[in-house]
């Protein structure tokens, strides 16, 4: 679980009070194919929920699960899970293709769904999920865990709200990631089951660059995938970037990549450059490189200063317990919807829209 | 001449001995136009050239020249200056559409030039320019000083050369600039004058992916420009961005902008990422920001380290050395003649070709 594994990071922020008491909101789990279900469930654990049931097919899986979350039973079969009515929400980090099955069947079974990012690898796997949502009423949410589990993402998204760089006018992004090739498993290597690397890792920053820029909608306008030194991994894309407008004017540009030297203290060295009117923002989200191994820095620079933020511990992340309120209550204050939902399409349009480098 | 104004932004470093003596080489200036004359004339003489004639029709800014480089004779007439048989090259900082003119006339005069940058402002300009060259056989060089005069941008090059990156994969740049409106000439706000953002401050992030990547050739995959926030200057373009793909597979994203915000210490936080197979270095040319408002910072990760090299006092600008060099021998090691002008091309390309965002 070291930091420097990007397949097992499960970030930590400020404890926050538990948005409601033990047995008002309860969790199934079904899918362990990605370490992030357990970045996901902490956060809704932290946040007063409990993991009562979880199912993988594969039992080892299900048991180192169940060590971490105690009081979680291991169920025998899927169904057990989604027939169990106890349960409010199905929460998911199945392989990437097979996330959208998992959150239909949880919200025919009348469960919100709580899905690992990305949640799709096809514009029909969107549309379905849509229909879906549109049917039930229920909440299909979306771990973009690197601004809502991250503090820096946090704090900058209320500095933007606050005024203080004026109208956003650009996001720029940098995803790099470490890839330890041997640790992956074998459909991390596939991409009609990862879905190409800007559906992948790059769903984050199309979903950084529509919050940030208060977007509802955007455009893609260019993108590229590249796979430059993985012969091995033909099918891995270890680079690639996009660039988009908003339906408000804001642009973003993105880059990701599998290439963090093994040099570096963390899985890699995320970056946002937010351009506003008034000031701009940069994010060191997981290192301060050559200095700090601590992450969550926020550098501001406006009309009159310039000041390095450091967040760590100090901010934390209001996203889980904000959700599990919009599942209670009805509301959407964790993440419209539409965002959700918009922030996928694009990063499968851009996918599929990209020129292939190499 | 403070670092906060752009526009006579000056850069020192570590001081190199002359490459001649004292008369081995003469300079003629024509056209004062812009401040980054004074940087380039600054290079040359630290270098061992001498300035000896300055021509500009606005006398009080030939004065100020003659009185900043001593031993400069003000000439009544520009023709002066080139028939002047004493001169080996003219330099200019003209208005950036009347650079190519001024180049033009001192190679019919048989003397290499030295432009600012940008040099051209269309392709018609390019073309002639081209030609000059191949018929007299004469350096026209251009001084791309975010790379030749930062001792960061300098030192990177250097580590590159060494392999520590590996293979250079990507080059991303931001080159965000105060704009200081009242500072400015009238011909700045002028495009069909200063050529477009991507012309002008975007000649410098294209010079530097080519040299940094190694690539000889590249070709603009997309381009965006706007004027988000500056309706009392209309033709002014305030943001601008483009991507590239090199013949060597490797590209290219740069931002280029005029909203560096009062509250930074210098003109401008400008950056430049180099993404490479073994490692990636991280410039911060100008400033650290929030830290340091000294300059010339080179962040390396590589597979066994962080390191962060400031190298302000420890490089200089072997530059114009060279180029003084280049002239007495017929070499070409300060920058490759096709270089300088497939620069040039691809920032016009990559204008015209550039969408109209607002």
């Amino acid at each position: 679980m070291s930091a420097k594994d990007g397949m097992n990071y499960a970030p930590e922020g400020k404890k926050l009070e538990p948005v409601c008491k033990k047995g008002d909101f309860r969790v199934g789990v079904i899918g362990l194919d990605h370490g992030h279900i357990n970045g996901m469930c902490s956060g809704l654990v932290e946040a007063g929920a409990e993991v009562t049931m979880v199912y993988d097919p594969d039992a080892q899986k299900a048991e180192a699960f169940a060590a971490r979350f105690p009081g979680t039973k291991i169920a025998a079969r899927r169904e057990d899970v989604l027939e169990d009515k106890s349960i409010q929400m199905i929460a998911s980090a199945a392989v990437t293709a097979d996330r959208c099955a998992v959150g239909l069947d949880a919200m025919s079974h009348g469960k919100h769904y709580f899905s690992d990012k990305a949640p799709f690898t096809t514009l029909d796997q969107l549309s379905s999920a849509r229909a879906k949502v549109t049917e039930t009423g229920l909440i299909w949410a979306v771990c973009y865990s690197e601004r809502v589990q991250n503090e820096a993402a946090v704090h900058a998204g209320r500095l933007i709200m606050d005024g203080v760089i004026g109208r956003v006018l650009q996001v720029i992004g940098m995803g790099p990631h470490r890839l330890n090739a041997p640790s992956r498993p074998e459909w991390f290597f596939r991409k009609e089951r990862y879905g190409g690397i800007l559906t992948d890792i790059g769903s984050h920053q199309i979903e950084q660059f529509l919050y940030y820029s208060g977007a509802s909608d955007a455009r893609v306008l260019h993108a590229k995938v590249a796979n430059y030194a993985h012969p091995d991994y033909p099918e891995l894309e270890d680079f690639g970037d996009a660039t988009l407008v908003a339906d408000n004017g804001a642009t973003n540009y993105f880059r990701v990549d599998w290439f963090t030297p093994d040099g570096l203290r963390t899985w890699g060295d995320g970056r946002t450059f937010i351009l506003g009117t008034e000031g701009y923002i940069e994010m060191r989200k997981y290192i301060d490189v050559a200095r700090s191994p601590e992450g969550n820095h926020v550098f501001l620079v406006t009309g009159d200063r310039e000041e390095m933020i450091s967040v760590t511990g100090k901010v934390g992340f209001p996203y889980h317990g904000e959700l599990i309120l919009d599942c209670l209550n009805g509301t959407q204050n964790a993440m419209p919807q539409e965002h959700t939902f918009k922030a996928a399409e694009l990063c499968i349009s851009a996918q599929n829209a990209a020129m292939r480098i190499v």
